[in-house]
């Protein structure tokens, strides 16, 4: 299921012609520090010195997961659909940035534990009902993976086919920090006590009860497949403990990349999605820009393996895409510094001795 | 000639009001991290549930100073009016950000090295062609010194008086990172070696030059004040190793306090001007929102000494209000959630356990 995913770095030919125009704008040499990086990143993913964002797309993907039976979340699954509820109707913080930075927002039902009614900005792809819980057995069936990863390859086409040229992707699901730190142990083997963490606010002792169902979840799932962890596949590793709206963002972001569109990584659960993508497709990564380190403790340690700097460190830990729409008007500027300032030349102005 | 400020800080009777509109947003406790913590700044200083900060202005200050013969930057003293031009036009960085964030942008003229011709963004409010060279004199007059406050004073007003509910402040002027260098040193006692630093990017041997100069200057100074550093008043100071529009933008700060006004803080020497804004009037502090840290190593130190905590940290090194117009949409947001996201109540979420 992941023979469709042929996703090839951006060229190279570009760059010098991209940092001799950045170097020649009338700021002092590097001055505009980050803001330069995406500049570069950009017109390099768009093969050009004129890059574009003007027309960006939040998706929001959104699923329940069997194993808060295990109460590793302070909030119950039913804020869930309530969540979804609140975006459709412009309540939650996504829809206000959204609607402030005026960006086109999506949500797609992927695994919600409720039927949800027709809405206009609500995509229906439902999986299931909920994942399994996977501290007792496979979270998803095969097909299920199949079915999640589609989801989140079509939203990414129905964009970009409309001329979407900025991707941004956002979560939502009750207890789905719980998963992401699974998967991240599964993926690169730090231990449950480090990746897992506060969540929605969870005290210590709810941290290590996480760590211990993560622990537990990942001894079963080892026990079961007859393989250790570290030699999972992607699909294995995606069947035993992967979540339907993680997993839907990663193929977004697999096919995003496929299609040479920038995408924005959000939070810690974001940045696992795209982590999952790279397992399956390395150069995925050249066509992330990372929107903010969070409060998560996991997620610096993430975003250093990813070795990825965030534009925002806020102490941001709300998920839905909101680190992502934050940091987008600064997305904005760094191509707005390379499309609309002079340089040294056109303003007639001395550059250094 | 600092009596006219008697600045206070804002009321804390509405401090609980906000905490609790706040904390009953549909997001986790505490989940939008330093957003959360500006929209209670913003709510206080404008003492309503609902504050407002649509109407902004951005206003760069710009003058020349003496000290430049000593060989302290990188580039000539031309680019100082330059670059003012280069504003004017709009193919600078904070012009383009300013158009970007639909930011109304003013020039003020308070000390460059050149006849500017009349343009409708620029304030014409010279107090001296260039201050003098402090290391071999005072920079200004007490009278000079009175003028480029009263300039900010005057700037203050006039775009209060039109309905402006948010400052930004920035500054041109080549060789002002090390004026601000040697202001910090008389302020807060730190060594030269500490404040100087790259500017507009000397190498270590031009950054020892400039520790150096900034040493003797002071020197000079304590001689011919008769005191140490550490017992001028605000005035000697200011008088002393003072620049034209580092005190204007002080002045600026220190109105847009008097009328419980907010302000954005740039980068390192809008910092500075903000240290001796506070030396004025302590509370003044209260009105100020960081925008940012700066990649000048001296600027870190300062923003602790203030225990300011920056919006962002993007290594810029550009100083012309840049950081501050780029962090405007995240005062924006912050606005934006407390005055339209829903409550848990509105939108039938449900809170925690």
């Amino acid at each position: 299921m992941f023979k469709q995913f042929t996703i090839q770095a951006p060229s190279v030919r570009i760059e010098a012609e991209l940092q001799h125009k950045i170097d020649n704008k009338t700021k002092p040499l590097g001055a505009l520090g980050e803001l330069e990086s995406i500049a570069f990143q950009l017109g390099k993913i768009q093969q050009t010195t004129t890059p574009d964002v003007s027309k960006p797309q939040m998706i929001i993907f959104a699923a329940d997961h069997g194993v808060v039976a295990q109460g590793i979340s302070l909030f119950p699954q039913e804020v869930t659909p309530q969540m979804v509820m609140n975006f459709l109707m412009g309540g939650a913080a996504v829809s206000v940035f959204c609607e402030q930075h005026n960006v086109p927002l999506r949500i797609v039902d992927v695994g919600v534990n409720a039927e949800l009614e027709a809405h206009p900005l609500l995509g229906a792809r439902k999986v299931a009902f909920s994942s399994q819980d996977f501290s007792q057995q496979a979270a998803m069936t095969s097909t299920q993976l199949e079915q999640a990863l589609q989801a989140g390859v079509d939203e990414a086409n129905l964009a970009i086919d409309k001329g979407v040229n900025l991707l941004m992707f956002g979560e939502m699901g009750i207890g789905n920090t719980c998963v992401s730190s699974c998967m991240m142990t599964a993926l690169i083997g730090v231990s449950a006590e480090d990746s897992a963490g506060r969540g929605t606010g969870l005290d210590s002792a709810g941290v290590s009860h996480k760590a211990r169902i993560i622990e537990q979840s990942l001894q079963r799932a080892e026990k079961e497949t007859g393989q250790l962890m570290s030699d999972w596949s992607a699909q294995t590793l995606a069947e035993q403990v992967g979540g339907f709206e993680i997993l839907a963002m990663a193929g977004a972001m697999l096919q995003s990349a496929q299609r040479q569109t920038v995408f924005v990584v959000d939070g810690f659960i974001c940045s696992v999605a795209l982590l999952f993508a790279q397992k399956v497709a390395p150069d995925v990564r050249e066509y992330a820009v990372f929107a903010h380190q969070s409060n998560e403790k996991a997620h610096k340690m993430l975003l250093s393996h990813l070795k990825a700097e965030p534009i925002l460190s806020l102490d941001l830990r709300l998920g839905e895409g909101s680190g992502a729409i934050l940091a987008y008007p600064l997305i904005q500027s760094a191509c707005a510094f390379l499309n609309k300032m002079a340089s040294f030349e056109s303003a007639g102005v001395t550059d250094s001795k």
